[in-house]
This record gives structure tokens, C-alpha cells and sequence, in this order.
């Protein structure tokens, strides 16, 4: 993939990580996750379909330590456990994260549409892409903890320009 | 437009206002936009593409002290100005408005994808929605001030039942 095409998704969380949570985050190496494991990388998990220059979705994972302190700064609350309120902040973060990363997108003159999120919960769940691709990975550290995007897409134009 | 079909949209704009910003918000009743008048109601607006079950968009016009009010309650900050990061929260708040309202619909069997939002800004300015069809508005009411929500598709079958 290319890198200008895996720019617009980093800067698109880290933006959204920051201006919503005040949290910041660093991006480390993106890498290909291995063909045979749809295991997500963190416990708690959303994924929304992106539709238009091709087909694929995206995805986010947090680790436990990382979303309760993202949704406590989000939210001024301090939240200890991952309750419903927890995973609608997860639906709602892979949303954000979707349109940021379009508008990026659609500067480089790729146009994508986003469906609606599909949340995730539990060690080691199974994270379900809406196509059937290679997936790459971008992990991103921050004072809390890990979480991960995910981004797969069925068109090799897009992924590799 | 059936009851059924304007109360996702009712119920998603309140529950981002109140869950993003803290702001409770109560709805007066939709009324149809006379057909020759593009201008938004609010000073600072943004509209989002819808598509699928029907062609569409909605939009968000706020007057100036609703999200001033609004913005400073998310970020804590005291917002004085409508600058660009007020703007970009507009933005950010019609996609989590549309991502809400598509969950609400796809429980009813419409299924809708969503572009990226576009945003105004300006007393009188013009608000331009995806296709030429009427314009639902529902008004808002809190303690800052009104605002609105602009529902448009061309679907019949969508906006009649």
C-alpha cells in the first residue's frame, strides 16, 4: 500500500484521538497482518464499511487500559469497565475516524461512502472486514496503552497504487 | 414524512447533542421548507449525502450562540467566534448525527451509506442539499439557542411510507 494512501488513516485517527480525547498517539510500522488470523489486536472493537473507489473497511481496537482512558477524557467520567456506553464510544470513534480519513481521501481524488459501525467485545474476538483481502495494520502507542487500525480493501489500485 | 421515519433523526441529533456536548435539546414540530427557499435557518451549517434505501442529505444549521454554547461544552475551551475549528465541529457533528439516525433506520429496513460532510457558514447563507425534492426541517430548541435539522430525499416511497 502505498504510503500516501496509508497517510490519510493516520492522520485521520491521531486528529480524532487528539481533538476528542485529548489523547496523542503514535503511529508505529504499518504491517500486513498474517492471512490466516482474523483475531482482533485489541478487546474491544469497531469496523465500518467503506464503499465507492473500491470496496473494504476499516477498523479500530483498542487495548482495555487505552479506551477507558480515551472514553474517561472524552467524557470527564472515569470509566472502569467496558459497558455498553464504552462500545457505543468505540462505534462512534471509527466513525469519526471514517470521515476524517474520506475527507483526506477525497483530496487525493478517491471518493468512498461509510456504512454504519459494527461493534466487537471480548479477549481474542474475531474481527469481521467486509471484504475478503489483505488486511494492514497501523499500530499506535499512547500513555495508556496500544490500540490498532485496521484497513482492508479488495482493489489492488487503491492498495497499491 | 411518516412520524416513524423523522423520529430517527429526532432521536439521534438529540442523543449526539446531549452525549457530545452535554446539551439537552427539545423538538418542535417538522414543517415542510417552502419549495424556493435555499436559505439555511442557522449561521453555520453543515450537510452530509445519504444513499441507498433513497437518494438524500440532511444537514445541521445552528444559530451563533447555540454552537458556541455547544462547542465550548465539548471542549471546555470558551468558543467566542465561528472559526474554523467551530466549523469542523459542525462537520463532525452531522456525521455522528447521520451515523445515529442510519443505525435508528437500519432497524426499520432502510439501509443508507453517507458521504462526507460539507460545510457553510454566514447569515443567510445558501444551503444546498444532494437532490431537488422538499425539505423537512426540524427545529430544536436549548437553552443557547435554536437550531436545525434539514432532512431531503427523493424518495416517495421513503418520505410518504
Amino acid at each position: 500500500m502505498k504510503v500516501e494512501y496509508i497517510n490519510p488513516f493516520i492522520l485521520a485517527t491521531r486528529k480524532v484521538l487528539s481533538t476528542m480525547a485529548f489523547v496523542d498517539s503514535k503511529p508505529s510500522k504499518p504491517y500486513l497482518k498474517p492471512e490466516d488470523n482474523q483475531q482482533a489486536l485489541g478487546v474491544i472493537s469497531a469496523v465500518i464499511e467503506l464503499s465507492g473507489e473500491s470496496k473494504g473497511s476499516i477498523a479500530v481496537s483498542f487495548s482495555k487500559n487505552c479506551i477507558l482512558d480515551v472514553a474517561s477524557q472524552m467524557f470527564g467520567d472515569q470509566y472502569t469497565e467496558l459497558n455498553e456506553e464504552v462500545i457505543d464510544i468505540v462505534g462512534e470513534l471509527v466513525n469519526m475516524i471514517s470521515g476524517e480519513a474520506r475527507r483526506e481521501l477525497a483530496k487525493l481524488g478517491f471518493h468512498f461512502s461509510a456504512g454504519i459501525p459494527i461493534t466487537f467485545k471480548g479477549e481474542g474476538h474475531e474481527m469481521k472486514h467486509f471484504v475478503q483481502a489483505r488486511i494492514i495494520v497501523i499500530p499506535f502507542e499512547t500513555k495508556s496503552g496500544q490500540y490498532f487500525i485496521e484497513a482492508c480493501f479488495d482493489s489492488k489500485k487503491f492498495l497499491e497504487g
